[in-house]
């Protein structure tokens, strides 16, 4: 690394470098999506270690000696724009952080996590936690040595935090949360005191192809572009990118139950034009990154709830839906779908859970993987203590772990830490939504009248124009004024579940 | 290199490498194979730099200096097995090949590749020659340059041959060419004097939907295993593997005829039931790989020309695609079938040419390329000299370009010398075939039955065991007892089409 080399040409080594490991981690992604979508399962052996070689290939140049010393060089120039700085050092952060993972131990991961994946599927097949205990034993082990790899100050729990939240900790999150539960509690058992709401409007039949076409027409009203994406049908719904010109999102469909796949779409939807929105022009750098998990889940949140489950989105939609499902709707009207999809219930399943409960799940999630990663809690005890915590909180039995502790694909792909970003992406979502409906005058109207571009243009220029450039309490605090605060999330519930408690809707726009 | 390490273990080191590399390779196909389905059409540009960057991986690993002196090391031992000699041998032939482009030039080709694959596209759309001639040029330069680094006794050409099949040249070329010319001349003017034959079975409206489910069908029954495939739709029909566990098929539809799915079905079916056959525990080593491009083609025309044109494939399949389309098929019999999908007839795109004339269709892209890269013909020239050859040959005007010399991909993908292997590949296929018939006691009739396992059997024992170890001259001695020989293509064409076109068919079984 000549210290003569020009600036410019030193960062175009830096770029290169970065934007060539980008292009192994992006055909790794594709690798991926196949798997989930198309590929024929003969194959899913090979497939694994085709997986496994470029995550340690990516992994093994970013970390070679030469990017550190691109990066000190650089750095140490005073001719750096401030583009150029933000990802430098950027770059020096990841640097810092993946030099602390041996290949060695990131190729033994991500071999472990194929084969849990497997297991954990045959697992919640079969009902049976014991076929998934030793894979669970054996991520755990390997995550509590990944947190002493990575280091922390007070947990151990707090390095695997850190991988998805930049600077999130346990202390953060105690924090939160007791203040969530009081407060959620208050307001559940203020529902409960009312009359339940109907919601047999969503459970008829909805014709497969039907749902498909309605979804692909939704997408498209909401702002997806279809040139730069696809939707197709995968096991679980994920969205991934290729680049922030090739953003996919997946789905499912229940005939049953058209509210299944409408609003997951409506969901990955979220999180999709996020990506599609990032610097376009900064491929493969950390400023063309999301800012963190939690923020990516404040997007597919604010687009899903605070968008997708008000009165206004369903005035608009209603019209929409009904011409797919002319008869199902036929004795229906906007209110009663808003008041269905927003039923409070107290469930065993997290992705089908209610924005209130919704937060008990992450909390259950969050106490197993912290005591599981200190060492409080044995492998062999999660179901015992999954059903304990189910009763405690939601006051409600798991009949079984398929329905209990084996309901989620996150451990099995190694992703410890990664739940509570869940949470936050429904506080910072609902921090970002009060600020929104301030600074757009007649938002709701606007809503009813469709204007999605509104939306997705105001979030273009307060999230996704600035890429990784500030850390989530940053972007929190340039939004919203303030950092991560739960009121705006509790002002939100209270209005929204008060008034679909205990008021009639008709001719009433929320 | 240890000279002390055990053989074993150091054939687990070469083992490693291979594999390895083979998995950047088919993270790359897959990458092509998602561009040509299912790619969104905004992500193009981007797309191209990852497949660039991949290859010029696979390219950069596999000639380290590591690798050479792997090989060396070990084929000095005296306790290798014979498999182990066998892919150490080809892999070293490998290397020398590769070792001599370097990873600039690679990339550069690569690069260029994907430019000039979308001036194609345009130029074609467009019927603009022009469009793709600058394109053309520098494809031409580059490969000339590749010629004389990889080196060659007679003619230039014979370098860009031989990456296709090793130890072909324009001089063996020459030589059939020159058997086949006459032979074939005489035997199409035979068939001129004789009433031409009726495709009126084929030229219906076959709802698209109907041709799909009848070629999975198909498929199904010739004993593809889904298992360990899938086939889709694209612009161009083709086969992809990305280990022998998961080699896909792409096809298209055309709703005015059914022959033209149909046939292109067949043809990829016989290329990916040789990759499924390959040696499955030689994943990413020559042992798993093809014998050459013209075995390969000799597989996939077997099975569309000899087995799929034949009348025993009529009368079996006859029903079946009766029963998809009853009405188009009510006044038919399988013999109209037989008689329609080999119609001969001299015409412009190659693609949908009968057996005889399509070597035609390649002896004149073989003229071209040859006269480009040896200097003769100047690219400006080529569609003049295209329509030319084409007025010689098969007595037909070409209107347009787009009907004429910009009809193929395959000079926009940089494959020069590649056309050569489909004349290859149909003769390879009738002395196979021949040879079959002549071992497999009741072979038509077993035929008519639609056990089509036997062929598939036939051909694994035969061929697909071997993986790479014979060349194809040696594969095809072993089998037939001779050598490549254009005799045996000759005497099909003379029994088939004598008899299509000078006798009446009913209730005679061939």
């Amino acid at each position: 690394m000549d210290q003569l080399t020009t600036t410019p040409a030193l960062y175009e080594a830096y770029k290169k470098r970065l934007q060539e490991i980008a292009d192994i981690r992006y055909a790794t992604a594709l690798l991926q999506w196949d798997q989930e979508t198309y590929m024929p399962a003969g194959s899913i052996t090979t497939r694994s270690r085709q997986i496994a070689t470029l995550s340690e290939l990516a992994h093994a140049r970013f970390t070679e000696s030469v990017t550190g010393e691109l990066l000190t060089n650089l750095l140490e120039r005073k001719d750096l724009t401030e583009e150029q700085r933000s990802n430098l050092e950027l770059s020096q952060y990841d640097y810092q952080q993946q030099v602390k993972l041996p290949s060695g131990f990131v190729r033994e991961l991500s071999e472990t996590i194929s084969n849990s994946f497997n297991h954990w599927v045959e697992a919640r097949k079969n009902n049976s936690f014991s076929l998934f205990a030793p894979w669970l034993e054996k991520l755990v082990t390997l995550k509590r040595k990944e947190a002493e790899l990575m280091g922390y100050e007070h947990h151990p729990y707090d390095a695997l935090l850190n991988q998805y939240e930049r600077g999130c900790t346990t202390e953060l999150l105690d924090q939160l949360f007791s203040r969530l539960k009081p407060a959620l509690a208050e307001l559940l058992a203020e529902i409960k005191q009312q009359p339940q709401v109907e919601n047999r409007i969503l459970k008829q039949h909805f014709q497969e192809d039907q749902q498909w076409a309605f979804s692909m027409d939704l997408l498209e009203k909401m702002g997806y572009n279809f040139h730069f994406g696809r939707q197709d049908k995968a096991a679980h719904p994920f969205t991934i990118n290729f680049s922030s010109e090739d953003v996919r999102i997946t789905t499912r469909v229940r005939e049953e139950d058209i509210s299944y796949m409408t609003w997951s779409t409506i969901h990955e939807l979220g999180h999709a034009l996020y990506e599609l929105g990032l610097p376009n022009n900064q491929y493969g750098l950390p400023l063309g990154e999301a800012a963190s998990l939690g923020i990516h889940e404040s997007q597919s949140r604010l687009w899903e709830n605070n968008i997708g489950r008000s009165l206004a989105w369903c005035t608009h939609f209603f019209p929409v839906l009904k011409s797919y499902f002319p008869q199902q709707l036929e004795p229906y009207g906007p209110e009663d779908l808003f008041r269905a999809i927003n039923k409070v219930q107290p469930s065993l399943i997290r992705t089908e859970a209610d924005e209130l409960t919704y937060h008990f799940h992450i909390i259950i999630r969050y106490e197993v993987e912290k005591a599981l990663v200190e060492g409080s809690l044995e492998v062999n005890a999660v179901p015992e203590f999954w059903k304990q915590r189910y009763q405690h909180y939601l006051g409600i039995d798991v009949p079984d772990d398929s329905n209990g502790c084996l309901q989620d694909v996150h451990w099995s792909h190694g992703s410890f830490g990664y739940f509570p970003t869940y949470s936050l992406g429904s506080i910072y979502a609902a921090q970002f939504y009060a600020t929104l409906v301030k600074q757009v005058p007649k938002f709701e109207k606007l809503l009813q009248e469709g204007e999605f571009e509104i939306v997705k243009n105001w979030l273009s220029d307060n999230v996704y124009i600035h890429g990784r450039k500030y850390t989530s309490e940053e972007l929190c605090r340039r939004i919203t004024g303030k950092g991560i605060d739960p009121e705006d999330f509790m002002q939100y519930a209270r209005d929204k579940y008060r008034f679909i408690y205990a008021y009639k809707l008709e001719g009433i726009i929320l």
